[in-house]
């Protein structure tokens, strides 16, 4: 099976464990087999595999997911990196294209298109492959998966079928309703329409090609920014009469707000917190390293991280956005490609964070222009290189570098540095990347 | 008007801003005139030198507070140091011999004993001096303030007066009651014993030399270690049968717990706090600096500190300590005489913390066997010494002490400090101190 995840953009309705520079899809809070946690991201990509060890998985997403991505899959898994957010139409078309161009999948293959993020179970991963082998038919151009609805939803599109088979012709589509229209939609037998959908390749090629100047997946992807935001629904779906739905009755939640992702949560209460006998229907997830104690609440989500603190009523939690978005604070945590960044102090003029480098990775060669910079070493052995010339450090060793010197560390084993950025002017945009000569 | 100022007991009710090394008192949550917040002490101590520009205040406290109270309200303070904690009747005979032996004061003179931390207006301060003047009449040894009760609580002992004068003799006393008992004395004219109190010097420095084997102040203090547990209510007043009892009826408020401090608050929510519009009655304290977002709450007080954070139902709070005496978790914020630190980053084997020194103070002459330190100044201007040499230091030096090493380092401006400290088994108990020859 080929599959494309599409890895969505970062939103700030599950802050602060989401934010701009980390989506909801990376947040470890289901528990695996063996006890630990994972992420939606890897939940899904576990499920995958366990349905189907040959799946190929590539995920479509911008670039500023990719190190997230590695971080937690590893290197393995194929990433069509989109340049700039230009909605799905233009994701899927590059993913397709990339399939196609840099995979070397053939036209006449079908493809699974799957956001990465609904919470489902193992029956989801077989309709998926039931989605494929429909489509692998021929007898329609696109086969949706249709979701029957637990409620009427105003957050969904519905698909209404011709039937009430189990596949049957698309009649027509209906745009993100009202509760008393979805009520009616679902009394005539219409389907969520939850973005999931087969088809063979060359389909979405040919309507790529369409619909874009392109000439391949290389002159697609440097034009992507110049391309018109549009969805695959109305730029495909919507468009096509060769249609069919196939009806999936598992369970499929959305879990993008607080109020359905605790709903999702295995243990209502993750790391170092105490929720004593009074409170009811509460959930806490810490991931600061402070301990939570909650009394004697009702219906409430407490979540904490290094951005911020959220004490929220769970159904008033689906309204955080704007409050949100009005808070100007920096970055305070981050996953890198290499490993992981934490802010431990801000000052005016100096800002100290945490550095975790992952054994075999190191950060890029860079210099700043504004800021001196100070490595304490606190953990582990690497390799630092400034200006060229390299030195082993290790637990203890201190190392500054004045602005504008270039400098970087690899990781031998698992590295942690105490680093103090002293400057006027202290800004993320200060950073000049070189080649490292080896 | 002498004063002895009661500063009680590290208390775990305002966790997380109160805990083993920080009490209440220093919890600075009241607007002040000028806009800035200020604490219970610095309330009460400005509230004091209003009422009486000459008053003479003496603070009895532990040692474990001395840092805090001088780095709020500065090195003028007199204060009665405790070697440890013997209960009100021993501290209030040691800081009445400190009257007497240290500061001179005559055996004839007044002392009003009040605890630091009642919330009160301007019209308590004009009552403890008609206290004052009232002891200092001689109409009986010892004349108590008896508080008019808002509310039958079971929190306080009762004081029964023999008729319903201003000023009139104590008939009896009675120890806490519960509700309904408290309603009876009430009902019977019965007022609130809030430890507040007015005696001549000589009275107990009598009462000491009766039930403690002791010379002067010096004497008492070496001594202290040894002394019996005993309150002072229980060891001179409810002995005493020349004992007046004098009616207030103003403000007096115990702000010990959640619930009752968030009552006094001047604003519901302090610094970097979003409540939304769905809330009600909600108080915000937090002294993290990352931003609360509330949403959605009724009766809810969330409190943020390096320590922890708590979220709790307002009725509930009250019942907080074995909650967080269960926590197990090392002091991640402390006043110093000379400034403050703070934890920011704890590993195996490792810990950062942030220290501030204020202008023209210095830490102790000290060294560490199990621990390297690194400074790395990121802030100001001050003289490292390590090993008896000294060393001029300012933003960006860096200095590492190894194991052993003697060092300490004065702040000429406000200096800041980021320290690791790296070593196995680092604990506050490393810690040897010297003499600094100078």
């Amino acid at each position: 099976m080929n599959i494309i995840l599409l890895s969505g953009g970062s939103g700030k309705r599950l802050w602060p464990l989401s934010n701009d520079v980390r989506s909801k899809q990376f947040i470890k809070i289901f528990k695996a087999e063996d006890g630990s946690y994972e992420s939606m991201l890897q939940r899904v990509y576990r499920q995958i595999k366990q349905a189907d060890s040959d799946a190929s998985v590539t995920i479509a997403t911008s670039k500023t997911q990719v190190s997230a991505i590695r971080n937690q899959l590893g290197d393995e898994v194929e990433i069509s990196v989109e340049p700039c957010r230009k909605d799905t139409f233009p994701a899927i078309a590059l993913a397709s294209a990339y399939l196609h161009d840099v995979k070397g999948i053939s036209d006449d293959e079908t493809v699974v298109v799957s956001p990465v993020d609904p919470y489902v179970e193992d029956d989801y991963f077989e309709a998926l492959k039931l989605l494929a082998k429909q489509a692998s038919k021929g007898e329609a151009k696109l086969v949706l998966m249709g979701i029957e609805p637990t409620y009427p939803s105003e957050k969904y599109g519905y698909i209404i079928p011709d039937s009430s088979g189990d596949i049957c012709e698309v009649k027509t589509f209906k745009e993100k309703p009202d509760v008393e229209a979805a009520k009616k939609y679902i009394s005539c037998g219409a389907l969520w329409n939850g973005g999931v959908f087969a088809y063979k390749l060359k389909y979405v090629l040919d309507k790529a090609h369409e619909l874009m100047d392109f000439t391949d997946y290389e002159d697609l992807f440097n034009k992507y920014d110049m391309l018109t935001k549009i969805s695959f629904d109305y730029a495909v779906a919507e468009q096509e009469n060769e249609i069919q739905v196939m009806r999936f009755s598992g369970q499929w939640r959305d879990l993008g707000t607080w109020n359905t992702l605790t709903e999702a949560m295995d243990d209502p209460e993750l790391d170092n917190v105490i929720v004593n006998e009074t409170c009811e229907n509460v959930n806490v997830v810490n991931d600061l390293n402070i301990p939570i104690v909650c009394m004697g609440l009702k219906d409430v989500i407490v979540s904490a991280s290094p951005e911020g603190i959220l004490v929220s009523d769970k159904e008033q939690s689906s309204y955080i956005k704007p409050y949100v978005d009005a808070i100007d604070q920096q970055i305070m945590f981050a996953e890198k490609s290499w490993g992981s960044f934490r802010v431990l102090d801000v000052e005016e003029n100096c800002m100290t964070i945490k550095v975790t480098l992952n054994p075999g990775h190191s950060m890029n060669y860079h210099s700043h222009r504004m800021r001196d910079e100070i490595w304490n070493v606190i953990n582990g052995e690497g390799i630092v290189t400034i200006d060229g010339v390299e030195t082993s450090v290790t637990v203890g060793d201190v190392i500054k570098m004045c602005a504008g010197c270039r400098h970087t560390v690899a990781a031998i084993t698992e590295l942690k540095l105490i680093e103090v950025q002293i400057g006027e002017g202290i800004s993320v945009y200060d950073k000049q990347k070189f080649e490292l000569q080896s």
